[in-house]
């Protein structure tokens, strides 16, 4: 089959990539449309040292499998724990100690035509939806996560740092949950987008100026930099997400998060049906946020166009 | 009056400090015992830029103030709200951006014959506990807001990082709430006697074997390495508590709390009823936690006592 494969030094199309085969509670699915998300561009930077088939984003149909399940639309959760341990049978298989990951550590992922997820990771697609709207449903799912994590109260000031693809959908999750919300980014065009939304919008280097008084802040700017911005804007008391996996090391000091009693959640993937709801509803626009497509044959240019400063969201047509 | 000042060089005991006058909601206190804790210690190296009269832990009786007060015994909470902006009145004056700490931030404190402290953050003092119990509110108190801002299940592996007094204070309250207590320290002495409190002890270099398990880990090593240990004990979507205000920069990638989905409270000060309680009730042991005396006019060799690699708690006796 075709897959984009990186092995550790540089990626490539290949078109002889043995094809994955169901076993042990495993599906077969053929990608139609996969996502190209920052962690995919870590990974060809060498984060997680893992090798193969990046991609963890993806909507198909399932190929090989349960009979239930053959020719139905799916997206797919991307944690593939063991089944066995104690934080998989308490619902916490996102959190297995032994787990692989789609794409990121030790099993290979949806920038392919096929990928074998296990059948317990995958989640119907209502009919409403098309392809392209279904395949945020990852993305979408990892910024849903900060309401279960987090308690948003009516009205509550939340400041999202980071117009990326994820601070957008985060922004836009945190107003549908009933937050005021402002998204300080450094794009005209995703601020513009997301005035559209209904969400307050500042230019960081233009008019930014943090006043510690924010409930909640999300720090989603993908770089190390971005948790001072967050200390600066958070309340005391206030609660500071942790959206971005930045490999590089922090470097300031954490007493102002003791002094003002500050509260940090780290946060990563998310539930699946909250964010297919909220796309079957259409309360959350990702259409806009759609920046290109590219076959998969042409996936070295998508990552390249996807590495862009400022970017949206690349897609890669994978088959069909 | 008698005082230790600290004027941003040195430390001194004066006998010619300006006695405190009431005014403006304030009450004067004749303090009876004080307690040096490692802030007193970091203000003495620079920490905060105050000068002036270190302290913030003590208890004696009110001298001049309002009728129904003078003559009482008091405790007293150190942070002194301006009383008139959002926070004071939401009841957060701890987090009053105007407010003024005792012994740490714009106010004179408790290493002194007389110290001022606003009339609304006194608290009398239950006839069944000595001095030298009562002087362990505040930080006993700082314990306890741990159980304000984190919801220990009854037994909940917690796992306290620092055998220092706060370390002693945090393990044994989170003891008392339910949760199965170890406490990491470097000190046999102090690892002694939080055994006989009941609670499991390891010693830092020689035992310690952390496996990301913890449901609650207390950071209260004083230390800035001390984060990268709590992150190895704390389990995923697991809760560390920082406690440790430290000046120095933190050098770490905060990349795991993400994946792990790690919450970070920073915990400062706390209320003082439940400390009161708990002291009265004798569920908490502070006595053993003391190690020498001093009167206040030898309070520069006690501060230097209290900077001893290992010291316990030091009390200055003030006045009586």
């Amino acid at each position: 089959m075709r897959a984009l494969v990186w092995d550790g030094k540089r990626t490539e199309v290949a078109d002889d990539r043995p094809e994955p085969h169901p076993s042990d509670g495993m599906a077969v699915v053929r990608v139609h449309l996969a996502g190209v998300c920052s962690t995919d561009l870590q990974i060809l930077q060498g984060y997680m040292g893992f090798t193969g088939v990046p991609g963890h984003e993806f909507v198909g149909h399932v190929e090989e499998g349960p009979d239930g399940l053959v020719g139905r639309r799916v997206v797919g959760e991307i944690n593939f724990g063991c089944g066995a341990c104690d934080r998989c049978r308490s619902g916490m298989s996102r959190h297995c100690p032994h787990r692989r990951v789609m794409g990121i550590l030790g099993a290979d992922g949806s920038f392919a035509e096929l990928v074998a997820v296990p059948v317990a990771n995958l989640h119907p697609v209502p009919g409403g939806l098309t392809d392209e709207q279904a395949v945020f449903t990852e993305p979408l799912a990892a910024a849903f996560s900060i309401l279960e994590q987090v308690p948003v109260a009516p009205g509550a000031d939340a400041v999202v740092l980071g117009d990326g693809k994820l601070g957008l959908l985060c922004a836009q999750v945190l107003r549908r949950a009933g937050a005021t919300v402002t998204l300080v980014g450094r794009h005209d065009d995703k601020l513009a987008l997301a005035a559209g939304f209904g969400i307050t919008t500042v230019m960081t280097e233009r008019a930014w100026r943090p006043a510690q008084d924010a409930a909640i802040v999300v720090e989603a700017t993908g770089s190390a930099d971005g948790l001072a911005a967050a200390m600066a804007a958070v309340r005391p008391r206030g609660t500071l997400v942790l959206k971005s996996t930045v490999a590089a090391e922090h470097r300031l000091s954490l007493a102002p998060l003791v002094i003002d009693e500050v509260t940090v959640v780290g946060s990563r993937c998310g539930l699946f049906p909250p964010a297919l709801a909220a796309l079957e509803e259409g309360s959350v626009a990702v259409l806009p946020l759609v920046e290109a497509r590219y076959p998969l044959a042409e996936a070295v240019e998508a990552m390249a166009h996807a590495a862009r400063r400022g970017a949206r969201k690349v897609l890669l047509q994978c088959s069909r």
